[in-house]
């Protein structure tokens, strides 16, 4: 037998052996070996299986994530809105009656009591002031700026490493048994675009977001979108399953939420025929995480909750489902 | 040497041999080797060399194509108009009142003149009599019984059968060097996306077109879509760099376009930075399809074949450069 045959059998032995190692490990170490992990771990196994009776041709293997509450946290509040305080802050001195004018002087003020009392009404006089006016390229450059510095104020850390180490493996864990993962979240689609790829390994065109309308212009120095402060859709509630088939035409076969603005997505995806899957992350841990669902005004969980029991959708208890909470190793 | 060796050996020397078979083939047969077929295969090598200063990494690597007379014909009439008017047709026993009110006094009488003359309203007026009032679901069947019967009235062809030749070999090339494609058209997200993928090869997440509004019910029967007599978006001229950073959030390498209605699609995609390509489809041939530019109503072709000659995007005349215009085999 030949030297170049030798080498040959033992690159085939070892190329074997490698992928028989990924294999056999634990595609989801961070999760405990529970209830929730079999129940994920059985949906994939069962569509994944060319011989059995839910088999879902790889195409059709869609999964839709909600991304407050569900692939990073929300809490003290949504993370969009404390880049929107600083966006206030950055922007005041250009805007001098900020200082005198509601909603910005409660802004400015960092009393977000105020602001809230405001309703929606003064959140989106806040968005519109700070998402709008920039060209789109300009927009990613300040939200990835932005992201580079702000920390979180109670863990220290950048935002984007208060993402949950669980849901990362489950990401990854899906597209290595042929899914498509897609956000749909009700937070800016152009907030979560600059870094969705980079930190979930979900590229732009699977991003789905609430936005307000841009305008195509043509200026001196070339083709520009210009971001107008008029809402172009709220992917948010009713609006999860409109904004799935607007973006992409088919309906998912499997849901991941926390909160009741992820009921319609739940129930438009687990409706469909065949196998399916729907799962609610319940933050029930006050001591990693934060601990909230019925009464909580970020994040509300009341009637998807019920909806779960009724629907046997599977609810993660963050608690007592998950070993870590969020990647150990920071600086991405 | 064992005979497991053998075959092993044998298998690995077929496999390379296969793979330089499939290399060395012509990936565009239907083009003649003109400039044009020139221009396409140095753009796709320049950006897929790795260690030329043109390469760009796959997943950038995003196409978009206009449809109507870029992939398939547009004449006499948008073949999406042609839908319109059968619906109609099939629509008036119900509503016995179209029979004295115009449009559909006219579109009944496949009085096509009368129609036009009412203008941008009176085919909104159709359109939204014809394509609302359904779910998703059924909206998706009813366009596939349609194409499943509808005839051309003068080539006889199913109009899933006109479509050209040269683009499907275009849309397997580009394809084949890593690209994603998309359609980027004016005409209907939800009559394109079901039969885009059978056709061309193109799934419906991939798909980006004028659209209707939807609405989230909850019926007896579960969850539907409902499909609401208003505009939504209109994905023309100045809409279609709107459409694409929209679905995609990123800004395509290539665009392939045929009338004034691409023309900001092509500026917006090739202003970027890096190898970019911008082709014109111009509709020379009498005798195979028809010839139409700068005076005619449907594909107006003008002010992008002036930009062309400005800008340095490829014109591909169809009568010198195509060999062929529709598939030979019919019948998919």
């Amino acid at each position: 037998m030949s030297n170049t045959l030798h080498k040959l059998l033992a690159f085939v032995v070892l190329a074997i052996a490698c992928q028989a190692a990924a294999w056999d490990g634990d595609p989801l170490p961070s999760w405990h070996d529970g209830e929730s992990k079999q129940a994920i771990m059985r949906f994939v196994t069962a569509v994944s299986d060319k011989a059995g009776p839910d088999y879902v041709a790889p195409d059709a293997r869609i999964a839709v994530f909600d991304n407050d509450g569900t692939l990073w946290s929300e809490q003290p509040m949504y993370f969009q809105l404390a880049f929107v305080l600083d966006r206030v802050r950055a922007l005041a001195p250009a805007n001098p009656e900020w200082k005198q004018q509601q909603p910005f002087k409660a802004a400015l003020e960092g009393d977000i009591g105020t602001v809230l009392e405001g309703g929606e009404h003064a959140l989106l006089e806040l968005v519109m002031a700070t998402h709008a006016g920039t060209t789109t390229d300009e927009f990613s450059l300040i939200v990835e700026d932005w992201l580079a510095s702000a920390r979180h104020p109670d863990t220290g850390r950048a935002y984007t490493d208060m993402v949950y180490q669980p849901m990362l493996e489950l990401l990854d864990y899906l597209r290595a048994n042929g899914f498509k993962t897609y956000i749909v979240s009700g937070g800016g689609i152009e907030f979560m675009r600059p870094w969705s790829e980079r930190v979930y390994g979900i590229p732009p065109e699977q991003v789905i977001g609430s936005s307000i309308k841009t305008k195509f212009e043509m200026r001196e120095t070339g083709p520009v979108l210009s971001r107008l402060p008029e809402i172009n859709f709220i992917d948010d509630k009713a609006g999860k399953p409109v904004g799935i088939n607007q973006h992409i035409g088919r309906r998912p076969i499997a849901a991941f939420g926390n909160s009741d603005g992820d009921l319609q997505m739940l129930q438009w995806t687990t409706a469909g025929v065949g196998a399916r899957f729907g799962l609610l992350v319940h933050h029930t841990d006050n001591e990693r995480e934060w601990a909230y669902d019925r009464k909580s005004p970020i994040g509300h969980l009341d009637k998807a909750l019920d909806a779960a029991a009724a629907e046997g959708w599977t609810v993660v208890d963050m608690k007592q489902d998950w070993k870590a909470v969020y990647p150990s190793v920071t600086g991405r």
